[in-house]
């Protein structure tokens, strides 16, 4: 059996002021367009289908177009769960009866975690849940924390499974290999809890033949390649740019699971790109491109500027601008008044620009000076 | 057939601060017991599911819940329409999957209205659309009115249909016979459009066996038997308190179309009560009730007196209060120095009251004035 592991499509997701619809369209047709041509048998969305729990109207619109193909037009059966971006009660809507069109969506919580049978396998449903939610749900007191959560749902599946059988687990987790740094984050996750441990250890996944995560945007495995997130549809920050966004075909076999990425082109991609602002003003793209800029001056309003060639900037920072702090260029009060004002305006550029005032730029300087004091002490 | 006409449930309304989502879900199990009971071979919802474009998580549940359990576990057909209340893109999320689990919602305008074909009988679904949108939609560029817009989408099922079947509409308009006081409104009933007129002449719904409408929270017919407002679920506004709500149980035969009411008794009821406060005081009530005190006095803070007997108390107005103007009491600078300050209490008194203040208080007043007279001289 070949599924396609997907997660984190975020739809309705709006970043730096743009609306990823459009792009999310066009990602949505090329993966359309994977599950004809890959010869897919299920498609799973591991979660945060929408960016939040009140989604645009033009995200359900969307989801709405996507699902209904994917089940009715091609009649490929889908496997979805709600995100901690979703709203479980909104994701449940239409759930019951959407089983019968093969849209398999679980979005609140059960007593037992959904199994969804086809051709043989079991693919294991496990909404995202707060450990507070899940412990009262269960009325399990002890229920601290998303390692317990977790712990106690997938001792429930392992409880009742046949090991012997293909079982696929679908979450929506933060799992680590031992510590936090075995896996890479981004900026766009959100964190899954506050106050408590928000991990899961890989530990605990063990005994599935294959665990299609989401939650991290970065496509990787954790620990061992049969426990994989698959990424996001597309990149939703900058701390994404670097990522190669991929959708994840997976060969299902009791003897062995394979998998290999689906990469598509982006309608737009997003970069970083390091330049001088007059180098850039030289390029131009229509991606969504985050400046790193290298002047050391201050550019007035760049991104006004740079927007004329690149209608799609998200960001601009300085990277080579030393950060003047006030104590560098503290002075004492009698310095103040002891320095003449020309003076106290090259120790101010010398600290603020780190070279040394010309002496013409001085001439010109102690002249507006002098005007400016000329003419108040003529208005008063 | 017999279809049960409903509209307007407007799941998720709040009225006064107080949720109407445990009425509402009370409310639509007497529904569920109607389809059994009376024996339903179909279900109409004419507009307005929601109350508002984005409803609490709590009504999707509830809605999700109870037209599952009639398409699913009852096997009754639902035919529902977006109301102008509805967001139609939302409503139209899974619509086309719904299709085969015999749920038949239509959220957004199409190029030709859906016709659904139940046992012989065709439902035309025409979800509530701004003449605008219809217009553009349409490229009909001389549609300007609700009527134009209707006008428009009926001719073009006139030209379809064959008038020897049953055929149904199933629309969220606001129709009149002739005029606006043809029909009975209430507070709770949003305009359908700011600026151009929002009516339907009742004249264009001529030809159908039967019209099952929505918007007007009123049941109702309006001047033919045929064409006929369910009303809303439950009572939404203080206007509706007078109102028998009911849903409509259809008998639809191709030789006589009938009507009966279903009654059934909500969680609470909603009332107003005209009464003395102190008359008041004595009952007690879990219904939602709307005061009309008839005191003369006004009554320090008395809902939350009257909570105590009343915990649902909605609202409060006096109805026998003379409004004192402020020309009543108007006095001329002459009269407010030449006057004595317990003259002007006793002119104020008799101004507010409509009574003459007693000789007894007459003196109270005078001493209390010169008690506080002589003290402001002392502290000064």
């Amino acid at each position: 059996m070949r599924v396609l592991h997907t997660a984190d499509w975020h739809l309705g997701k709006i970043v730096n002021e743009f609306s990823m619809i459009e792009d999310q369209r066009h990602a949505l047709e090329q993966l359309v367009e994977a599950v004809k041509t890959q010869n897919i048998d299920a498609v799973i969305m591991a979660g945060d289908l929408y960016d939040r729990s009140l989604p645009p109207k033009e995200a359900v619109a969307l989801a709405d177009e996507v699902l209904t193909q994917i089940v009715n037009e091609l009649g490929i059966p889908v496997l979805a769960i709600a995100g901690n971006h979703d709203s479980s009660e909104r994701l449940e809507y239409g759930s019951r009866l959407f089983t019968q069109n093969n849209l398999f969506i679980e979005g609140t919580l059960k007593h037992e975690t959904r199994k969804v049978r086809i051709d043989g396998v079991n693919f294991y449903l496990m909404p995202f849940s707060d450990p507070a939610f899940v412990r009262e749900k269960m009325q399990q007191p002890d229920i601290r924390t998303m390692e317990d959560a977790a712990r106690y749902q997938i001792e429930a599946i392992k409880s009742q499974w046949n090991p012997a059988e293909l079982n696929v687990l679908i979450a929506h987790a933060y799992v680590i290999n031992g510590d936090v740094d075995s896996v890479e984050t981004s900026d766009s996750e959100r964190p899954l809890s506050i106050g408590t441990a928000e991990y899961i250890p890989v530990g605990l996944l063990e005994g599935f033949d294959y665990v299609a995560l989401g939650h991290l945007h970065k496509p990787q495995k954790v620990k061992e390649a049969f426990i994989r997130y698959s990424g996001s549809l597309l990149k939703y920050s900058k701390s994404e740019a670097n990522h190669v966004k991929q959708l994840t075909v997976v060969d299902l076999q009791k003897s062995s699971v394979t998998q290999e990425p689906f990469y598509f082109e982006p309608l737009r991609n997003m970069r970083v790109i390091r330049d001088s602002f007059e180098a850039l003003l030289k390029q131009r793209s229509d991606d969504y491109i985050f400046f790193e800029l290298t002047d050391s001056d201050i550019i007035f309003d760049p991104m006004n500027q740079l927007r004329k060639k690149f209608p799609n900037a998200m960001g601009l920072e300085y990277v080579n601008r030393h950060v003047t702090t006030v104590t560098d260029i503290a002075l004492s009060q009698s310095d103040l008044k002891s320095k003449k004002l020309p003076d106290l305006f090259a120790d101010f550029y010398e600290n603020y620009t780190h070279s040394t005032l010309s002496s013409d730029s001085r001439s010109l300087i102690e002249r507006e000076f002098n005007d400016a004091e000329r003419s108040t002490h003529e208005t008063h």
